[in-house]
């Protein structure tokens, strides 16, 4: 099982792309987190590390994968 | 099945991002087809249309979700 982490901020744009291309992921092979960053500001300095530099972004087997832009991440900060 | 369209252009960013993106999608839910925009310069309108700006992008169910930058669809026109 591989680990997919989908972080977000809560916009229109991010909430469209974890309905659409967070949830269309397959289940059988990926374990999907989904964390809010305007939430759990505590973890921005993780999505960083992983190079994550907007929302809404997928990381993918720890590789960043920003999907549209929905803001910045640091006005998350 | 849903409609998948996985638009690129060959550039490294586009390969990773089918390797990863596109390839992490439920086969039993999308049906995925790969057009590499650089040889099919005739699809390149009907990517504008579904609101392609730059590729890598994924359009799913006829919404565009662009994945990082590889380059604008200007380039390959």
């Amino acid at each position: 099982m591989s680990k997919a982490i989908f972080y977000h901020a809560g916009c229109p744009v991010c909430v469209a792309a974890e309905q659409n291309v967070a949830a269309a992921l397959d289940p059988q092979r990926y374990n999907v987190e989904v964390v809010h960053l305007g939430e759990a500001k505590t973890r921005v300095a993780e999505a960083e590390q992983a190079g994550v530099k907007s929302v809404p972004a997928l990381v993918l087997d720890g590789q960043p994968y920003h999907i549209n832009f929905g803001a910045g991440i640091d006005a998350l900060k």
